[in-house]
């Protein structure tokens, strides 16, 4: 019951959320149809100087240009499909996303990360991507009395978006291991610092309303919080009462376990290989699928499977919480693209798998219909990032540097970002100042032709990271192939070797 | 230069903008060709699911279907055209907006709106569209101790973006006139209330920060600041230092003056009609041409002008003014949808006039070419609405509540809508409560099949505009067609007719 919701999270609001509140000049009158309307500025369909839009769309990833018998294509035109034509998607449209749109995503969280509670408290909103969406969750639920944890080396432009709303980011220890059963948010650490609070570090603050994590293939980390720590983070939000903001970017681009036996096995090529295994036994269940209470918010974002310039991504929660982000959104940006929703909905039709004799009227076969073709667009993406996190950690693991015992890597199970962490044992010394040191390497990777991102970099706290600083960030997502990414992972592995050398 | 800006207009800036910067991971360290960089989260291009899109455009608004031949094509793919191919468009985009359609945009408004200070210091920035313009700066601009002046009507959610932001919102009187040289915010009202602020109805709150107006062809009522009030109003800034926030959206759809002699001419038919004329005759000129202290921001929009679902705009101002702008859409929105910049860069390219011979890799030459096509679709469309503008007035002059002096209307000379003024002098009584009055009239309209907007409706102070609370808004730009708006206008005859009978 949105009633109870309401008086459940209506304290978690910010203080300025009491002026955010839109002036309407129009009325909700259901007329007749003899009613002429002059009311809504809107131009007429007719106006629009685009009459056709006509799309091709690929079979998988990186398909060859030759391969054109494959192409599959799709068509808007003004008045064509009747489920969204250009007069309705290029035309001001509704600030939650398109119904269409909104109904399909409602069904894919259900299907994959059912919330545990009623299936009448939560809804989903549409934002112009994750960013956007965060931006608006932070706006809405923090000010300056708030304290927000977060993982200690996080995507930083959050660290921006937390204070920019004048709250407090708290920083929380990591482990950056190999074993998946043990990575992320260090549960012992955030239960002492919870327990202990008015006697700990940050006393001077309040208690945290917020949890934000990034808890699947993390930025820029790459590691995944396992399911039991998941609970247990959960146990913690309900006994301390704040809401977690899971922010999941990565997670549909899921790994199966490295095999180092066989490190280009892949799963998803294998021929039994299912949505259901997909969603079952690949993807990580989302805190939604445990949160009874209703206090969790979800973000996804289309960048990462479809494309990052669609800007587009959307947020799950509870009721009253999804309404007051509506309603900040309404006094905002407004909608997120139509053509961009457009361009999203006609290749999620295009790429839908009807059964011969399916009622194409009945909206749970279309979605069901939907829903096939996307995961299995999906499954390829998955796919190919799994060969390339299988290019890449073989690469790494037959560099000198990696069989002298100078760096490990903290293998991701899902998403862009592979962990390589310095090892100081084999070091000349252990370097005092270990941001410092990092610098140095990176002189010495970028001289042997090879960037990454420092990990420090993207610490919420220098200091409070500086023992677990010695790690970079190299992503595997926008290479050009494989040979590419196989000299990159050498390059590190000189550049680490020239670096212990000269230190 | 940027330290005189920042000297001159830093004290403008909200104080929550001091916790709105953004925590940036990333160097610019410009790297030579041979190194592999494995630094941005951002996928290869080939993981895109659109490999094509072609897109049918049309040679004017409102063309027949069967007109298919003077149907123009574009085309965009993986990597063309160089210009802005897919892998571009598609991807992660510059937040400020790709440069292509940025700098096309600069011409545009050097072409029509030049600055009256120096062009080194302004720059445009693109949005998701007006309102996502006006939230960013007001939250930039605006906070609890800043008054925001407003025409006394006005697009009502500008009230909602100036109170979330904590500040107060000023009505100013408006003359709801047909004379083009009256209409718009009353001069001599604004200059007292400034002149005598602190012994005024407003003294208990700050001197004015910002003027916030749609100039041209307001929404709701239709008006336009004629060139010379445009000027005083200037001065008033200048005195006391204000900022002003010109909002254009519908500057573009510009009517020649109504002729009643010849209610369906239309200037745009005549052969001799050219952009020059269009854009010095009829173009009412931008606060930014007579802006020589680089105190005005003005948005515009596409929405009217080639579709509001592509929710794309742009800012012009100071450079000072638009970095803090850039700065703030960093941390919140980010870049407009990249997808809906390609459909529309590859709309204006299409729509180019080349002359032969022209050098295609001269950048002004490429602009010129832009600009030529683009305007002459925008002339179309103006063409359209001045057509629509001159059916709808014919039709309301030829009924009987008009010949009998029951309304008069405030003829616009710009945009997309039409207001409708009660005239009481016939009325049985003028009556007390004019808002409760309206809505009285409004059941009457609808019982004859006509629904308008209220004017009251889009009042900032119900109170303070009571007297000039008694016009309808009517909307030009939906209807389907010729007849719809004779009928709907007769409607509106009919139904005030009907209201006075039985007042």
């Amino acid at each position: 019951m949105l009633a109870d919701l309401e008086k459940k999270y209506a304290s978690f609001l910010s203080k300025r959320m009491e002026h955010r509140r839109m002036v309407k000049f129009w009325d909700d009158e259901v007329l007749g149809d003899d009613v002429i309307e002059l009311t809504a500025g809107m131009p007429n369909e007719q106006f629009f100087p685009i009459k056709a839009i006509d799309m091709t769309i690929v079979n998988k990833p990186f398909e060859s240009d030759h391969d054109t018998s494959k192409h599959m294509h799709a068509r808007m035109s003004t008045y064509e499909p009747k489920s969204l034509p250009i007069a309705r998607s290029f035309q001001y449209n509704e600030v939650e996303g398109l119904p269409q749109l909104r109904s399909f995503i409602r069904y894919l969280v259900n299907k994959i990360n059912k919330p545990a509670y009623s299936e009448e408290d939560w809804e989903v909103l549409l934002s112009s991507g994750s960013c956007d969406s965060m931006f608006k969750f932070f706006e809405c639920f923090c000010d300056e009395s708030s304290t927000v944890l977060m993982e200690e080396f996080t995507f930083s432009p959050v660290i921006s978006h937390v204070r920019a709303t004048g709250a407090e980011c708290i920083p929380l220890k990591m482990n950056l291991t190999k074993d998946p059963k043990t990575q992320g948010i260090d549960v012992d650490y955030l239960t002492d610092l919870l327990e202990n609070w008015e006697t700990g570090p940050y006393k001077k603050h309040n208690k945290p309303r917020v949890l934000y994590t990034i808890c699947t293939g993390q930025n820029p980390t790459g590691v995944t919080i396992p399911v039991e720590n998941r609970k247990k983070i959960y146990a913690l939000a309900q006994k301390h009462d704040f809401l977690i903001l899971e922010d999941d970017p990565y997670g549909y681009l899921s790994f199966p376990a490295y095999n180092s036996e066989n490190p280009m096995k892949n799963d998803y090529l294998e021929e039994n290989f299912t949505i259901e295994k997909y969603v079952n036994d690949f993807l990580v269940d989302s805190f939604l699928t445990i949160d009874t209470d209703a206090r969790v918010v979800r973000m996804e974002t289309f960048s990462k499977v479809f494309s990052p310039g669609l800007r587009l991504g959307f947020l799950v929660g509870n009721k009253f919480i999804i309404n007051n982000l509506l309603e900040y959104a309404e006094i905002t940006t407004r909608a997120p693209s139509g053509v961009s929703q457009a361009v999203l909905y006609s290749t999620l039709e295009t790429l839908a798998e009807y059964q011969e004799g399916d009622n194409r009227e009945d909206k749970a076969v279309v979605h069901e219909a939907l829903f096939k073709g996307w995961m299995h667009w999906i499954m390829k993406v998955a796919s190919e990032y799994t060969h390339r996190r299988n290019i890449t950690l073989k690469a790494m693991y037959e560099t000198e540097a990696y069989k002298k015992g100078y760096f490990t890597v903290v293998e991701p199970s899902a998403g862009m970002f592979v962990g390589v962490k310095v090892k100081w044992d084999h070091a000349p010394k252990k370097p005092e100042n270990i941001p410092e040191e990092m610098k140095k390497l990176d002189r010495y990777l970028v001289k042997n032709g090879i960037k990454t991102v420092l990990g420090y970099r993207m610490g919420v706290c220098t200091e409070f990271s500086h023992d677990n600083s010695d790690f970079l960030r190299v992503t595997i997502a926008y290479a050009r192939d494989d040979n590419q990414l196989v000299e990159a992972s050498h390059r590190i592995g000189t550049g680490i070797e020239e670096f212990f050398k000269n230190m």
